[in-house]
């Protein structure tokens, strides 16, 4: 099961937030992230460094349209999961199940605040899914959304080809490191 | 059990992040946030208007020195948890029952890259805990830490005094507000 992830309405001042939910993205166990509708080549360079120090496989990719990438994604067979406020609640029935049990890909759109409608409809998002129904962030919702899916077995995914990495330490800042 | 966010080191450029970790912490059942060292007014109006319409209650605070809000805490019988990727593993062992079977008010620490060494000490810190060992998001760490404190509940917290709530649904936005 491949997950992408990809973000819609990212703007100059969202520079950051846009970078935590691709790194978000990476962390916690998706493939790849799609910056859709707009480039920005220092997140580029700031996830592209982060995946070539702390490993991958991860990709990432700008500037393709929202609507395409969608539709394609649609026709090859991915699932598409809209995560919104407004949506049905993550914790409804089985509707977590029910995503992870197709096997099917899935690519989850995390927009900025306000979202064309269309976004809504059945021809676009298979799923309007709430991360609690209150205003708090993108990043969040992404994370819990990942951490449901995998189970939190996202938070020990081991990296491939990984120059850097922490050894958890209850009072220190302990890195290995490999140098190149 | 009540349960404080401290912000430590936003810069400007933080600005939306830092406004993000605030309103992830209202959402996810924290009862107050302290942005510690430096004021900042837009933040502070954005997440006072997001309590004023969509409940509370949640307190604001800023300005207050880190040091000082950390030691008094300490004193008045509080825990401080400062989540960082270098920190022991939250899925370890009983690190989250230990937690929050003590009962104990608990300060959450979420700092920006680089945080000063003493942070990580027994004086300073009971608990570092990290949220995967992986460069990601302050924002994604908070909202798993707190996910994993409240066991889920925390996603249908019901907010008092609120003006705006979100009615869930599979295709669309719906919302009904109390005119003042």
């Amino acid at each position: 099961m491949k997950v992408i992830v990809l973000r819609w309405g990212h703007r100059p001042r969202d520079l950051r937030v846009t970078t935590h939910v691709a790194l978000t993205a990476r962390a916690f166990g998706a493939s790849g992230f799609v910056l859709a509708d707009v480039e920005d080549k220092s997140i580029k360079e700031k996830v592209e460094k982060v995946v070539a120090d702390w490993g991958g496989p991860f990709t990432f990719e700008m500037g393709s349209s929202c609507k395409k990438t969608v539709a394609e994604w649609k026709k090859n067979g991915g699932i598409v999961v809209h995560l919104t406020m407004y949506g049905q609640k993550i914790d409804d029935k089985d509707v977590m199940s029910q995503i992870s049990s197709s096997q099917r890909d899935i690519m989850i759109i995390v927009g900025s605040q306000k979202v064309p409608g269309e976004f809504f409809s059945e021809e676009f998002s298979d799923y309007n899914i709430s991360i609690g129904a209150q205003p708090h962030s993108e990043v969040a919702a992404l994370a819990i959304f990942l951490d449901r899916l995998f189970k939190g077995s996202e938070l020990s995914k081991e990296f491939e080809q990984a120059r850097i990495k922490v050894i958890p330490s209850q009072r220190e800042k302990r890195l290995t490191r490999i140098e190149s």
